[in-house]
């Protein structure tokens, strides 16, 4: 069936402002707490959020083959689940609904005031139950940059990164909307100069620019995903902010990886835009040399031209532009990350994130995280307030935002926003 | 309030077999299906399946503080949510119906019928909804001998082991209960005298003898739970096969850790045994040196005294016993497990599972892995039916077994057992 929703002509009768990440053309998927206390699933035109599940009982889904209360839940899984027919039938519909020239609900007033909040009144949610979250680390530039920090400039890849999309597990349960504040995180260090662990506030806060996908259910136990299949079990995507303490990170990760230095904390952008929204976008990614094995060949276009930038505003200040980086220059795509996660029989369910990695460019000054910008601390970051930075401050607030953009619509994510708060005092 | 469930001189009228890991002190529990395909929670005594939600239904539990249908689901994630009281106070009543001398369900046969299954009728399933998996890698014994045989045999402990319970995040998706089926799994692997990977079945697929504990809500984000209030938050323990594909980990676990090869299956034997059960086995962990920072630093008893044993049964077969070990070996405890893995503010919930990590003991037969055991495949172990193994080969099946035994009383965990089928050929 056609992806009529996502037709460059199309107006909606809802205003959406210039520049706007939400035009009719997106119709992203989320979750949210009205004003009066309701929770639902909804989507978003401009800055109104609109409730689905309301939608669905004045009967503006019917014909579509979903439950009773398919969009009256507290999570999008069930209908992630439904796969990518279902999500194509609701996205298409809910573009009629919101086309200029369909009069039903434009002309009801009495249902506008029902179905329709302003972005301001309303209270966005984690648009799914993570089950199993995944982070892989496919920037070829960020593994690059941190093993020259790291480990030997001159083999700045281990041997494994060219021939796998490498990952690893991550912790669900700390994964938050844009907009929650962070604590700055406990834990052990090992000093320089010291012989002895020490315990503390972490002193290298830092954030990761990633994007996520999420899935829906795609395979039995024991069963691969096919390559070519992969991209069928993606829903869409969010922008991914995965908090790391630096200095945890540095003595907590060998032999087994990342732990305590990442599990505090993880802000997602609460708007999940749709794999088709973005399939207008579809380019490239860069050439893969060695060619990997079999089960990660990929012909054509697998990755998405996302423009992607990270602010920091210190606390009562104007906000400065860190960070202009793009999704494209991952090296690994979705894909292959998908049906390398699943080679080996692993189960992926409905509403399960993977985390692309930090997404470093080629440049400097698209770098993904405070650790490559400020080179390990080496080189401090001046900010439009006057201050410099080599990771986070206390009450430092970090923005990220992503959007595509053709020379007839912008498809954006809206805000990937956390602020950190001091470390509690442990007694 | 008391445990009264403990009494060890109480006997039940429901028929207990000798040495049966499930005497009326015990009151694990699980969820299973009956024959009806109806689910439920339940618990056992002796070979006997009970069905809670039947008995909640018929008014057993009344005069205790639950939902209407708290046992009448099909995971234990809410019950295990209401906390150690509550716990407490349905473990004690549950030991008074069952009590010889209670006539109430023991002379009401129309009751009995609907209440107790014969544990052949019943099928077990996974006890929780696991939220987050995590898994820690805490047998000194067995660091030091993975250290010896991959990195330096003078200096085989990281500098970080002895200082912090080591952990990372697992796949929550895979775990499976005891006696589903496992597939060996396919992946990438560097051959010793290879310049490219190649892709096939895993050559060297291994157990691990764990066990893992599942915990209620701990803490809100943000919040530690100190190492003194630690167990209080630890719901019960289940034996835990952290199945591992060797070849697969070599190649893929620097620098992020161990991804493929785990996150294809991981086997828990269904019973959860309560800590009030296991409270008279407490005993001391192994002395700590150097002693750890404050936050992980415990007095007193905060171990358990629990014989395991590892078993592998070849096709048409009879089994051999291939490992015998003890958890009091683990060097960490869990309570240390679980408030290092808070100290960040990581946040725990119910139903969250915690695997200790390899459990291996002093000798050389208590050792926890194939890889241990036979020394990097360099000393096949001799099984019973005259075959060797330096892994596990097709169609084997490993069991693991696990009670604490005191004069008066015996708990155990029943079986964990797996069996790995051949791999699937990837076209």
């Amino acid at each position: 069936m056609p992806n009529i929703a996502n037709d460059p002509k199309r107006k909606s009768w809802i205003k959406v402002p210039e520049n706007s990440d939400f035009p009719i053309q997106n119709i992203p998927f989320g979750v949210f707490i009205t004003k009066e206390d309701v929770i639902t699933i909804g989507t978003r035109i401009g800055d109104s959020a609109i409730d689905m599940g309301a939608l669905q009982q004045l009967g503006y889904f019917d014909g579509i083959d979903l439950t009773d209360d398919m969009f009256m839940q507290d999570t999008l899984n069930d209908f992630i689940s439904d796969g990518k027919k279902t999500w194509r039938l609701v996205r298409n519909r809910l573009s009629e609904i919101f086309d200029e020239n369909n009069p039903t609900l434009r002309d009801n007033k009495k249902q506008r005031d029902i179905v329709i909040f302003d972005i301001k009144d309303i209270e966005m949610q984690l648009p799914v139950q993570i089950g199993d979250y995944t982070d892989f680390y496919s920037s070829k530039e960020h593994a690059t940059n941190v093993g020259k920090m790291f480990r030997d400039p001159e083999n700045a890849l281990l041997p494994n990164w060219l021939h796998i999309p490498v990952g690893y597990h991550g912790r669900s349960s700390t994964i938050v909307p844009s907009g929650k504040s962070i604590r700055r995180p406990n834990g052990q260090t090992m000093p320089a100069d010291a012989t002895e662990p020490v315990f503390g506030p972490s002193k290298l806060v830092d954030f990761e620019l990633e994007m996520a996908f999420i899935t829906t259910d795609s395979n039995l136990m024991g069963e691969a995903i096919p390559v070519d299949e992969a991209e069928d079990y993606i829903f869409g995507m969010v922008l991914f902010n995965d908090w790391s303490a630096r200095d945890i990170q540095k003595w907590e990760y060998v032999p087994l990886g990342p732990f305590l230095a990442k599990n505090f904390a993880s802000t997602i952008s609460p708007w999940i835009v749709t794999m088709d929204a973005l399939a207008p976008f579809k380019t490239k990614s860069p050439e893969q040399s060695p060619t990997p094995l079999k089960y990660l060949q990929q012909k054509d276009k697998h990755t998405f031209d996302i423009n992607l930038e990270v602010s920091l505003q210190p606390e009562d200040a104007a906000e400065t532009v860190i960070s202009k980086s793009n999704f494209k220059y991952m090296y690994w795509t979705m894909a292959q990350q998908l049906a390398h996660h699943t080679i080996n029989g692993c189960r992926v369910n409905s509403g399960d994130m993977m985390g692309s990695g930090t997404i470093s460019g080629p440049t400097p000054d698209s770098f993904g995280s405070m650790l490559e910008l400020s080179w390990g601390g080496k080189n401090p970051l001046k900010l439009n307030d006057g201050t410099e930075r080599k990771f986070i401050n206390d009450n430092d607030t970090v923005i990220m935002r992503g959007y595509c953009q053709n020379e007839k619509v912008r498809i954006g994510f809206g805000e990937c926003s956390g602020k950190l708060l001091p470390a509690l005092e442990i007694k």
